[in-house]
């Protein structure tokens, strides 16, 4: 059995620190770096790079619809070409930096608004899917599990990883409840613990109503930025490895 | 012999266009493509790339400070290893479009103010190609003929083109006239044209002052912001290709 | 019978500019001008300004989404708060620059897609009036003319100027036909012009199914930013005047 | 005795928070808020406005140099008339969140490397104040005690308060000592609250060469961003109001 554990770094701008990069990175396996449209600047870019190159964490890139103020969080009404270009450009300017740390960039994982749209829009899934073939179609793509992207994206012929949460809840559907339900979101490390070792080695979730559904977890998503996050990876971590599944970088998934 | 003529491109950001950088393509051999600092959107680097791409035009990076209001045109303190990460990142970025059109970026040519400081001033100059070498140490640095920036890039082992003006004054010790000095800017296309002739066939331009002074062109800039850049382009590639000089892209210079 | 034409203007940023402005100045009688979002730096909107005070234009802030490379186009997902302070962050703005200039902000109108957005969203809608009316309840809100955005702006208490678009097709329920259907942009000067004057003078225009649909016109929107949009001004302001309409700023509308 | 303790405000961005805010606001008599440039989206102006009304704090403009990656900390090379009018941008925009908030922006303190250069430069100087009266000549311009700016600023007319620092040296001319310099920082808030004591009280500072040296202490400049800083702020209003002097915002000084 093997997964990644993949978190969101990098993601303060200029002035602006934010998480715990350095201490996260002793833990998780696969780093999504920021690049420079809802946080991370040049400077930052290259230090979290070499900061993952040190350590052994994968690198990926972060890509986001351009929008700083509000931190990627929102829709925005891009034409799909305009988000393939958007995509490429940060993704190409993460592998320079990658290049210069004596390493290359494995993945790519779409930030916030932008990810979520994907989940349900062909032609947003499409666009960034284009903007990474294009760029490299060795990169392997994150996807949330089971969604319109994941088959948008083998359907591309892309590599693909399905991505899961062990901090949220899922419908019956196999879906994320919403943040904004009671209870979508699990802050027990024990509970969040067992549920990630069970998507793992069982490929399944037990849903909001009751239901077990099926899931494929390839990577496996922390949070950087609440607090006890670090405390929180450190355990899925630790129960994990205790019981035999080996963790790696997204590229050595397949 | 053989010369590079070469030109910003791709100075338009958004709804607003800049150049006739489509006309302007027919004659120059080498485009400085604006990186999204100063000028230049994800969507537009693409359609330039794809542009230079389909008539045989070196594609080039054209990086600067991050100032789009000023356009780059005025000097930012920038501690040198963040002017160096600004660098690699707008070349990735272009890398990723080059690689998207089926070609290669071939040299990189700092715009505006950060060009002007460079040719002075060593750490700037310095970072710059720090920032191009961590990328890729294949391409070439266009720097202005006899300046610092030229020292500092051969000491640090760049492949290096030395770039001239024709439409400029020199001074008697081969710089520049400052643009503000009446008589600073040649407008007419035959003196330009034979400036030029002169500067690549005898390696040699008249000062304001009347001496010969010697410069070495291996690129030749024209602006494509004025009112008959094109015909003057024009002008100049018809004088050089009739003369027997050959013109190539800034990548096979050497 | 009064009414003013307006215009976007001031819609140009650093380098790059947009539109004739300073020949629209001559013909139309409020100015709608970019505040920073989406077009206009402050040099820019202090030039834009003055002259409009120096032509007796009225002065208006054209706020927008906050989206330089999308022009403000593009629907954004932003809070109703967050909207709410944008404006009001960019009709301030506006204001110092007009009391700079001896004169006063007479009204406000959104830009692009935030205007499109408030037309039929009534959170929008009241975030706009709640920025403007927060700043200063005095101005007059530019609303299309028949739209939920006039309805929430009546009853919030605001001062409101209904607008009409004459080079645009109108459905049978007084609605602007999508710029994607064939026949919904006009650009005929007569029939524009004759339009208009049919708007102001009967408070009717036909649907482009034919029937004649009542609208309110206080004010007339003419664009700036396309080919003959000078002749176009120039012909509507001409055949308003010769038939006895006065045209006066949105100020001295009521 | 009167003076005003003033600290710089509201200096996140979107996502990213910076400093105690809150607390701060519990001992400093006067908020120089950050207005966009340098850091400051709208929403967080407006509520940072919001917080210093219920506080009875006053409120002032912190005008940068457009650099939010750079946080103003970087010279920028920018023609006076620009300066100027991105000043009277920003205290426009923070003058109609006072409003909104039921207060009025009382002083302006220009941020960073703007307010380092206008020490010194007189065009930079002069820029700032032209920016501040043409939007309202009834506005305090901050000025490091002593300097060029405090000069240009009387000579045009503009309504001056004095800022002096507790927690840096001067030297013997009654300039700062750069804080690149061995000893230039004062860290221990007992010598501080003392040092801050004897400018106010007696008008004079001990220069880190030993001598005494006058300053006009109208307002005295303290640092929300450092660890201990509120409990330095504290410290510093509790020796002063202890000793009688009272404690105003800058609008109060005169």
């Amino acid at each position: 059995m093997r997964v990644a554990l993949n978190c969101d770094l990098g993601e303060g701008f200029g002035r602006w620190d934010l998480g715990a990069d350095e201490e996260l990175m002793n833990y998780i396996t696969a780093a999504n770096i920021a690049c420079g449209m809802h946080a991370g600047d040049p400077p930052r870019i290259a230090a979290t790079v070499r900061l993952a190159a040190a350590k052994g964490v994968g690198v990926g890139a972060h890509p986001s619809y351009p929008d700083l103020q509000g931190f990627g969080r929102r829709y925005m009404d891009m034409p799909p070409d305009e988000i393939r270009d958007f995509v490429t450009y940060q993704l190409g300017a993460l592998q320079a930096f990658a290049r210069a740390a004596g390493t290359r960039v494995e993945h790519v994982k779409a930030h916030g608004a932008l990810y979520n749209r994907a989940a349900d829009d062909e032609a947003t899934a499409r666009a960034i899917v284009e903007g990474v073939l294009q760029a490299d179609p060795e990169l392997v793509v994150v996807v949330l599990a089971g969604s319109r992207f994941e088959q948008v994206a083998r359907d591309m012929g892309a590599r693909v990883a399905c991505e899961v949460f062990g901090d949220r809840a899922y419908d019956a559907n196999g879906r994320l409840v919403s943040r904004r339900q009671a209870g979508s979101v699990i802050h027990d490390p024990e509970v969040v613990a067992e549920r990630v070792w069970r998507m793992v080695s069982e490929g399944r979730v037990q849903a909001i109503t009751g239901e077990w559904v099926p899931v494929k977890a390839d990577t496996v998503c922390v949070h950087g930025d609440s607090p006890g996050a670090v405390a929180l990876v450190a355990r899925i971590r630790q129960v994990l490895t205790e019981r035999g599944v080996q963790l790696v970088t997204i590229g050595r998934l397949f």
